[in-house]
């Protein structure tokens, strides 16, 4: 089983991941010119931080530079089962939405674009495919070994089942649904937020990408995860390769958006990076471990809303001094590109922590 | 056998790494204090980037802020094997020998100090330690299973082979010693080489330390070497424990290295990061795969071979514009940040195509 699977698997991972990152190498600065040419440049808010003002004119919707070569690899070296299917559909779909508004924010007139409300219907019915697919679609059995406390067992085709680490699995019901979907967008719109500081998303997301390829390889092969008493999904393996391909986009852009950044990736980059990692997480029903993995983005969104919240409470004070939270801490005097890094440390600590979490179930459950 | 091993080594991996993170965090700031009080700052050289005499002053010899934690670490989660011991024997070693460099430079007077040519004596003896322990040690069983193609077949003890990719084991006898010695030698100063700019060397081992411990996991547990088709070394596993030590103190001494940085490791921290990554190398029988692992530190040391030699072949000419190569490219006019942020991207890219090539030996070869 092992030797058949593991290094078919192991080498489409590493070859998805090396073409998306030298095709994304490759296209980046002919992607850059060519959003030059069309003027579709960053527009910066007016009451952000003072030091980003130099940053008008760079290029946005860059996106495309890691999107397309990351779907490519994903078509040629993932297994096209409906985990990466779903995958693609809302990463693809996510990514058009952000790609609308950049394309708003750019031409000024709202003709293409979207009103908050209807981005976030787009998000819904994105984060809605998701759950019924996953809930709904035949054909796809679902092994759930109970925790070992119980006296162990195995329910087949649990498709409304949640993984809580250290208690086993939770049935939601019809529930699984509106669940899911919450999942979908919260983490689409986290990722969104986080994009604020050159190179924090690209790196954020391909860290983060490492543990979540690591869980879609367990979880898809039935001795590792049977050892790490988690759900075995057959077929959750192929969205390694998806992740990987996703993982040497970002490496492959942030070639380009590293401070100091010569394009951006735009709502278009960031919310199809967000539906992405949503997909992994659903997809391996590692909902609640992407709290843990992805923290760095779930903090990054709790931010706005606690400023916001507070600010409306109080009517005009604030918590930080600038909301996402990646600003507060310039704010505070640190250099952009140490929040960066600082944030990717944090970032990687997480993602090992998830790991931890992960594979440590048995042992600390 | 998976369900026993895998979970206990996998969290000890996660937690020794957390642990000596954690502690680099805390004991950062007051070794950064400490160096300050002593006046240990960094000399600039004369000859250098022309941007870099701001950096005269910060302090450096701040290896041991990720070298004391990861030790610790080590002691902590790791169990202490003959590899185990090696890699803190080189580790610990190395930091030594670059210690006495990094004081010797402070205080001027040669007094505690030593000659390059003493300096490259204590090498060769870390150096040598390591080739005999691994070559003369009893008691440790290598269990080797020769290539698919050759009929496959088992070799014990076999204490004076190297794997090579593609082609499988290759016998060097007593040569081994040499070899093994010029490993050891040759990556602690391709490392110490790495060292130059802010966050550099920090970030681009802890990245080659991930797939060193994924190599070393693998190599050390029986299912899973006999998968990837590579040499079993039954506790060559606990190997992961103490790279992920020094990557957890890595990303903990990164938080304050990041550029600007507050802190340098100095040739205490870089010589010991080298001993230990080529402990990890040759302990794994992955000699000629750290070749592509650690790519980045063999092209930096190339760079400087090829400056110097040319230099002198020319009687003044130069091939860069100045070497270390990282240096050359600051000096194209690329920002220092984006030249440690893509010598990160290529270091990723070649830890992906060394676990590449280590897992698809059976499928490519």
């Amino acid at each position: 089983m092992l030797s058949s699977l593991f290094p078919a698997l192991a080498v489409r991972i590493v070859l998805s991941a090396v073409t998306s990152f030298v095709l994304a190498l490759i296209i980046g600065p002919r992607v850059i010119d060519a959003l030059k040419e069309r003027q579709i440049g960053q527009t910066i808010r007016e009451e952000g931080v003072q030091e980003h003002r130099k940053k008008a004119g760079i290029p946005t919707m860059g996106g495309v530079i890691f999107l397309a070569p990351a779907v490519l690899a994903t078509l040629l070296f993932a297994g096209l089962n409906l985990y990466v299917c779903l995958g693609l559909v809302l990463c693809l779909g996510m990514a058009g939405l952000g790609m609308m508004d950049d394309l708003t924010k750019v031409i000024k007139a709202r003709s293409l674009g979207l009103t908050p409300r209807q981005k976030l219907a787009g998000q819904i019915v994105c984060g809605l495919v998701a759950a019924v697919g996953l809930r709904y679609f035949p054909g796809v059995p679902s092994e759930l070994p109970l925790p070992a406390a119980q006296g162990g067992g195995t329910l087949l085709l649990a498709n409304s089942f949640i993984q809580v680490p250290r208690w086993g699995f939770l049935d939601l019901g019809i529930l699984y649904l509106p669940f899911i979907t919450f999942v979908v967008v919260a983490f689409t719109n986290a990722v969104n937020l986080n994009d604020g500081l050159d190179g924090l998303a690209a790196g954020s997301v391909a860290i983060s990408l490492v543990p979540f390829a690591i869980i879609a390889v367990v979880t898809g092969q039935a001795v590792l995860s049977r050892a790490a008493g988690v759900a075995y999904i057959p077929g959750a393996g192929e969205l390694a390769a998806m992740g990987a391909a996703l993982f040497g986009g970002c490496l492959g852009f942030l070639w380009y958006n590293a401070h100091p950044a010569q394009v951006f990736m735009g709502d278009t980059g960031s919310m199809g990076l967000g539906g992405a990692v949503a997909a992994l997480a659903v997809c391996t029903r590692t909902e609640l471990l992407a709290v843990v993995i992805g923290g760095l983005f779930v903090v990054e969104a709790l931010s706005v809303v606690m400023q916001v919240s507070y600010f409306k409470w109080t009517k005009g004070q604030r918590i930080f001094r600038m909301s996402p939270i990646h600003h507060h801490f310039e704010l505070c005097g640190w250099a952009e590109e140490k929040v960066v890094t600082r944030f990717w440390i944090v970032g990687a600590a997480l993602a090992l922590a998830g790991l931890g979490l992960f594979a440590g179930r048995l042992l600390l459950g």
